[in-house]
């Protein structure tokens, strides 16, 4: 299992290529919420979320040969854009297989760094086999977005970060849909403060995490109907053990709840945040009792939104 | 005329009220204008724009009969909004008279902030008339939004930290409605560094600065058919002639060039910005060869936009 350590050297090995992102506070939101909320913003990381993380990490790992076959892999858009970015710096080329209804902000992002988008269609499946045929054809080396360990070293990143500026906290809060995230911020809060609870936030519409838990194993979601484009994904063998072993608890979201505050985030914070990160906010609102005068960190995980279609 | 002696002095018993707001920077938008940007962001001030500095300024100055009588103004919004807050750490009462066209989150803000909506005509006219009516019947104390000493001095703030965290800017562009800000940022820059060359930054849809330096006195507006909500004011007759003394040049905009630009900072910053502050980038794009290879900055007025009618 990922350690601490493996996410300290992988810091050392990425903190040149990112940024360290600011933690805001917003007086109006601590007045609603009761409690004094921390958001650590991934929307202001390079290409737009903390993909970057986990992509630079891998990719840095990568050997000549592996670069040299092409890097492939299948993602929502911010994977995608961030994988580009960071094969793009070694000169090497990315293939990215998207949905086609992936929004047009997320398709850009990954072309104007160099990747190439491959289309399928918008589900697991249809993702999985148009990634083996690429595969097949052209020999090129997947880096997969989430269940891959130096990916959960590279995203357990954010957390440590947002640790070392505020040691003190009660609780994170980080988004859950394939588990990178949320598996390398449990490694970082347990090895660097484990009083610190830490949570997932899951759309009601794509809640495969929170039903794997209390299954015990691993189950499909039955919809992705959901808003957050980025949390539309199946949570992984290799982050699921991790989020089992140390997650507080999940806590799901209605859409309703999702936009909700993700337009209280544009309209009071004056930043731009996705659904998929917003919803850390909704969970705060939601288990209001739970977070009642506590520090809690909210992992703002990305930006990338699409401004010709937004929810409300 | 205001020197920056009398800056420094709002500066310092406005201090303890409002943020020192970060500058930000943005290496697409560098690439793109070939000018080195540097974004002043009073959208993270409080109540939402850099109202608040001149607004805390000349209350601060009010004796206890002016603040007793209450405090009225007209405002498109962020003043009346800014000015309410002001009052209100004071525990007196403020009276706004805002157009009824005026964006639903200014409306709120005003609310939020403790003061009162009076309704009038989105024209010069009936604001002035309305407030006059007000008054004589109320007896209060009138914070005009601009056309004040007190104003300026506070306005000026906004600018004098920018130079200190720049010193070396080239240029800075501020926005011109009023006249409140850019007349402050001229002084300041004129008393700190007198190298760097202060632009306003107009629409073509009310461009009466831009009208009134070139015939040499003050014209109205012949439109305020604009999409900048906080550009529509008359520019003032005590802030003109330290424009005209001072300012390098009025850049003027097309309400096209404007939005653009808002969606390019929305989305590759991740910030919310008003069309008011984004027609600063337009001007850098618009005179590109002006602003080639320097250090630009931009003063990001304000983030009070109603998400629910973007103009895209």
């Amino acid at each position: 299992m990922v350690t601490l350590k493996d996410i300290v050297a992988a810091h050392d090995r990425i903190a040149p290529f990112i940024h360290r992102t600011p933690v805001l506070t917003n007086k109006s939101l601590n007045e609603l919420s009761g409690a004094e909320l921390y958001f650590k913003c991934e929307n202001f990381q390079k290409a737009g979320s903390f993909k970057i993380r986990g992509a630079t990490n891998t990719v840095e790992l990568l050997n000549q040969n592996e670069l040299d076959r092409g890097v492939a892999t299948t993602s929502s858009g911010n994977h995608g854009a961030a994988l580009s970015m960071a094969v793009s710096r070694r000169n090497g080329n990315t293939q990215v297989v998207m949905p086609h209804n992936t929004p047009k902000i997320k398709v850009r992002n990954v072309e104007r760094n160099g990747g190439q988008v491959i289309w399928c269609e918008p589900d697991q499946t249809s993702r999985e086999n148009v990634l083996k045929d690429l595969v097949s054809k052209t020999g090129s080396t997947v880096v997969h977005p989430y269940n891959d360990e130096r990916i959960v070293m590279g995203q357990g990143t954010a957390g440590k970060e947002l640790i070392e500026d505020f040691p003190d906290l009660d609780a994170i809060i980080s988004p859950v849909s394939g588990g990178g995230l949320l598996s390398g911020t449990l490694i970082s809060a347990q090895g660097l403060n484990p009083k610190i609870k830490v949570y997932g936030a899951e759309p009601i519409e794509a809640d495969d995490t929170f039903l794997s838990l209390k299954k015990g194993e691993i189950v499909a979601n039955k919809t992705i109907d959901t808003i957050c484009d980025g949390l539309r994904a199946q949570i992984g063998t290799i982050t699921f053990p991790i989020i089992q072993s140390y997650v507080q608890e999940i806590i799901t979201l209605t859409e309703e709840e999702i936009v909700e505050s993700m337009k209280m985030i544009w309209e009071r914070m004056k930043i731009v945040v996705e659904p998929s990160c917003s919803i850390t906010l909704s969970a705060v609102l939601k288990s209001r009792e739970l977070f009642r005068g506590k520090k809690v960190g909210l992992i703002i995980s990305g930006g990338n939104v699409d401004l010709e279609h937004l929810p409300w």
